[in-house]
């Protein structure tokens, strides 16, 4: 077997910073996913200059502050929202709190960026649409997984480039391990703040699904949820699947799940399969099972052999210079906001849609 | 990460003969697929012996008979069938014809063991219930890609003992490679003969999530089938998958295709995905991608560490031997036949309901 660093699987240049410091002022509100760091992460490696922070909880302000003491504390939600100043608004509330946020960050006048997923329900999304389209504002989605993963980001770049000819088939599969239930906070298990595992989890995948597969939009074949291993929890889905068929006549199976074993060594077996025309590309995203411990593992298998490329440190993540750049020249390079949005749509039909396979009685 | 090959993923002993030289007599009739060549390797390792080949066409007979000299050379496949001595009939004919071959098989007071796909539609179905329970005789299946490969056989044990805990979902994975299309014999590209490509590669797969999941039964929720990339064989799916929701409440997804690259340095990157509720199994049966050639590998993670075991030479194939106990005794150890049918039946339903995704003018 080849196992090739040529030239065909040369990434593209990492990312620099696109805006000058003091060009875009960026604050954070509402800090109750981690997220939130990774994404502030992202717009600082842009360029981007941290302002404020906000959040009612003082412990959650303290503990941002620890790791961004350039941000101003923000007294109230308003004090963000009234700074002409700030251009775009990161946030990572409780899942069913994303939306009503986002409208008034955008009915505000700036550009909001939150945490996947995105919404949680259809009318969410309408409301969304309809501040978008009322506000000419952006309602950008921070969807890690794809983004904010080198070795996605390293598969968008060959497909983009050919090395698989067309994809007809992505499978996505995102395993997370839930821990110690006492260290999560209420809301992750109440359906209706985290909008269950296909909205939640799902989205990530939904996403990658419509990106690799170049399309549009999907079709939703059929999905199913489950509680099969949290009795104590019974709002959570620890288990989703769902089956799609794109507008370009591609297919999409998305597998989530809250199964994690104790003895991973990561917190979940995060694949991608990208199966084309002409090759096939597998991700292992956070870890090689059972032969190493690090991430970023992108094995393409083409006409000319079979290669495992390290995407770790050589992709970097080009949606957030992007994001900063759409923000000030009113672009849409880092992603579409109908394709954002499309994502999160399916996301919410495909909960909507599921059969319940939970054992016992009815769980409501 | 710990790989273990501690007491609890050591195999089961090796199977070894079952039945005494002469006690079970078989043959082979009707060489079509070359699966026939492991049918009868796997018999003969249980201890039977081999009476009669026959197929219309001497240059098959002729290398069978060089792999197998103890053979005798049929005439005809009546003076086969009309052999007492006979026991088992295995054949391997073009897809279409297996059915109404082991009807015949079965009407002569014999057992057939068939490869797969053992029927092509639902009338067949029909035809070989009726003959199973007119005669009292077995329509035994062979489905390789489990009990023919050390990998599978493995999983099935640690399922079985608990390593997992109960499986909730299982993907199965067949892709396959054409080659050069030349070395096909007509009836590979015409969907009358060989039924589809769910009902062709997918019955393995079917009988797969069957099997892992312990269930009887399951409900299609949707399935597609596409010509992506051999529009000079419009009759050929090289692409599949399907949906299911089986009868105990697990969800399986069936991927399959004719779209191996060249450069892969086997006929197909076959794997299978067990999801646990206390752990999950990977199977990279054929090869592991871009690391090592050889097959037969299981990768386990559960409460205790991550696993990678490798089945190869390890657990044998215990189906031949419980097969040919089955002949004479009576019983069903090696594989029920309601199990066998109901794969067939779910992959002709599969491929019956699926939506032709195949691009372009409908193909008919």
């Amino acid at each position: 077997m080849t196992v090739s660093e040529g030239a065909a699987y040369r990434p593209q240049p990492m990312p620099r910073p696109t805006v000058e410091p003091g060009e875009l002022v960026v604050a954070a509100a509402h800090l109750d996913h981690g997220h939130i760091y990774g994404m502030i992460e992202g717009l600082l490696g842009a360029g981007a200059t941290l302002g404020w922070v906000y959040d009612p909880d003082p412990a959650k302000v303290a503990a941002f502050v620890e790791r961004f003491p350039q941000a101003r504390v923000a007294r109230s939600e308003a004090e963000i929202l009234d700074d002409d100043a700030v251009r775009l608004v990161a946030g990572a509330a409780v899942t069913s709190e994303r939306a009503p946020f986002g409208v008034r960050v955008m009915d505000a006048g700036k550009d909001y960026f939150t945490d996947k997923a995105p919404l949680v329900s259809l009318d969410q999304l309408d409301d969304v649409r309809a501040a978008v389209a009322r506000t000419g504002r952006r309602y950008a989605v921070y969807y890690s997984e794809r983004i904010h993963v080198e070795a996605a980001v390293l598969a968008g770049q060959l497909v983009e480039r050919g090395a698989i000819g067309r994809v007809v088939q992505v499978m996505s599969m995102g395993p997370h391990r839930v821990g110690d239930p006492a260290t999560r906070p209420d809301w992750f298990f109440e359906r209706a703040s985290y909008g269950g595992i296909l909205c939640d989890i799902g989205s990530h995948n939904f996403e990658q699904i419509l990106h690799y597969t170049g399309s549009r939009d999907a079709e939703l074949v059929g999905s199913t949820i489950a509680n099969y291993h949290h009795p104590d929890h019974p709002q959570l889905d620890d288990f989703g699947d769902a089956h799609v068929v794109t507008d370009n006549g591609a297919t999409g199976y998305v597998r989530v799940d809250w199964l994690t074993p104790r003895g991973l060594g990561t917190w979940g077996d995060g694949r991608t399969f990208l199966l084309g025309t002409d090759g096939y590309i597998e991700l292992r995203k956070y870890v090689n099972v059972a032969t190493e411990r690090s991430g970023g593992h992108v094995f393409l298998v083409d006409g000319d052999g079979e290669h495992h490329l390290r995407a770790d440190g050589t992709v970097g993540f080009p949606f957030f210079g992007q994001l900063a750049r759409d923000v000030l020249d009113r672009t849409e390079t880092a992603m579409t906001q109908e394709h954002a949005l499309k994502a999160a749509e399916l996301s919410v039909r495909a909960q909507i849609l599921a059969r319940d396979l939970t054992p016992g009685p009815d769980r409501g």
